[in-house]
């Protein structure tokens, strides 16, 4: 075992986002040692995705001594399944939007190291516990507000994935029963459709044509408008832009309320874009925390924003779950 | 091991409810050898409750051999928890509605035992693990149905207690976030508010009231129609009562929607007196379930009425966790 510790100090861990496909070759420190990136798009089949993807980290390997030091590689992607080391039906991926594509055994097959593979959010959950604010807890909610809203959650010091691997997408609890807004997923009402990145446009586009309100988001198209012109907006205190992250970030709260009645965590850390927005969106969400909570949970839970830098949390995360491949 | 297993081959399971206290002695198949029971009220103190319950225990001790032939205690409790070994502000229970009451400890110091303390729900989710159609299962929710909704979630085959021991109390996620029920809890529209025996009651009490159709349960008082009553009246064809059966189990099937998507179970398994309605309750859930679940969760989870008889389930399930103990 140590023989082998010491012939293969790196993992290979990617962050595989709708965009951009992140690498980073990781000790077991946490140090990123080298980086390379390609394009995630632009391959019509799954076989050419990982043909560019072994090509572009050739010199990144070379760089650390070979395939020799490296144990394993770990992935972090949306719509992964940890079980099967499978990307299903992902929306974003043009090779992997309507079928079922076995990235890992692709991957293991091409680098000749065994391959694990899980979505972002448990990727990002797994980087908090070994690499973050999460170090030293058992019993933890990740919750990633991006331009979904997704989750990784630790239970007993386990991920929780469930009996398909499934589990986890707190995004997709339903917190408008009524007339709902359409969420991506084909149902209306859930969290995602509010308290994404898209949803807080959304928010705020809904709110400007509704009301007369004056607000600087009217010097903006409508149509144009983000959750970071929000943010902008909120920050120089305007206040209608204030109104959308306390809707925001209350609806998040009531959330999690509930999630605290299901498995009762120590900590709620957020992590994506959105957090960028600070108190804004964090004050709001621990307001409406202890205010909605069941009373035995009151109080109790910490509120933390990931400290881990965007990039390099998703690579180490995914890293991570390299580490525990036996 | 195996001589100690030799020597001790029972344990005590305590199915502690508000109205009676059913101990058994159980042995590693789950037989219960021997039975007795008290009340759980009419006590001030706790202290009296123990001695009361030690001096009930002594006979059936005595019958399968003195306590030298027990291993170990189990109590299902309501507000039980299992880190500390408390009961925790019940309000049911007179010895233990006001403070924390360390009921372990005083057993233990009694008869000389391990003794481990769970909540109810919890005790019931082991007790389907250990005896009943749990058996095999890694990833299940156990949903009771009586006086209120408790729940036990098991998830990699681990009970889940959270980081405070108090994790799955699924009776209150909130159904109804504008003008919902008041809640035992103090707070509004949580699920028990609605799919308790006593919120089933409150519906049937609603729908005669804010309407003139007919109805068997027009024949009895409304403030004494019970769960039972709908029951009943729903089996002789009546199509209020039917439709009651049905606004309960859509509402269950929903929520049970939202806790897929926290640890996606293979199975939700109910439990109590309100799953003697058999169908009327559970196709409506079922329906509701795959109508409003994520796609990735339809048709995977089963949908199990526990198969244990109610008194027996509950003592196993608690003398489950007096197995456990190391």
């Amino acid at each position: 075992m140590n023989a082998q510790a010491t012939l293969k100090p790196y993992v290979i861990g990617l962050d595989l986002g709708g965009t951009n496909s992140v690498f980073g070759i990781v000790d077991a420190r946490g140090e990123i040692k080298a980086t390379t990136a390609i394009k995630t798009g632009g391959f019509e089949k799954v076989e050419d995705y990982v043909a560019a993807s072994v090509e572009a980290l050739q010199p990144i390997i070379e760089q650390v001594g070979g395939i020799e030091t490296i144990k394993a590689m770990g992935i972090g992607a949306p719509n992964g399944n940890y079980y099967k080391g499978t990307i299903e039906f992902a929306p974003n991926l043009p090779w992997a939007h309507d079928g079922i594509v076995p990235l890992a055994q692709l991957f293991s097959d091409s680098l000749g190291i065994p391959v694990a593979l899980t979505n972002d959010a448990n990727a990002a959950a797994i980087g908090e516990m070994v690499y973050g604010v999460a170090r030293g807890m058992k019993n933890f909610i990740v919750i990633t507000l991006g331009t979904g809203v997704g989750s990784g959650i630790v239970v007993n010091g386990q991920l929780l994935y469930g009996h398909d691997g499934f589990a986890g997408e707190l995004g997709h609890v339903v917190m408008v029963r009524d007339n709902g807004r359409s969420c991506g997923c084909g149902r209306t009402g859930c969290l995602e459709a509010y308290c994404s990145a898209t949803g807080v446009a959304r928010t705020a586009r809904e709110l400007l044509e509704k009301t007369d309100r004056p607000s600087l988001l009217r010097e903006l198209k409508t149509e144009d408008i983000t959750s970071i012109d929000v943010s902008i907006a909120a920050g120089k205190g305007d206040e209608l832009a204030k109104e959308i992250y306390e809707f925001t970030g209350h609806m998040l709260g009531e959330a999690c309320a509930d999630f605290a009645a299901f498995s009762s965590p120590e900590a709620f850390i957020f992590f994506g874009g959105m957090t960028k927005a600070g108190d804004l969106i964090m004050e709001p969400i621990k307001r409406a925390y202890n205010e909605h909570v069941l009373k035995i949970f009151r109080n109790k839970a910490q509120f933390l924003v990931s400290g881990l830098d965007g990039a390099s949390a998703a690579v180490l995360g995914a890293s991570a779950i390299g580490w525990e491949i036996q």
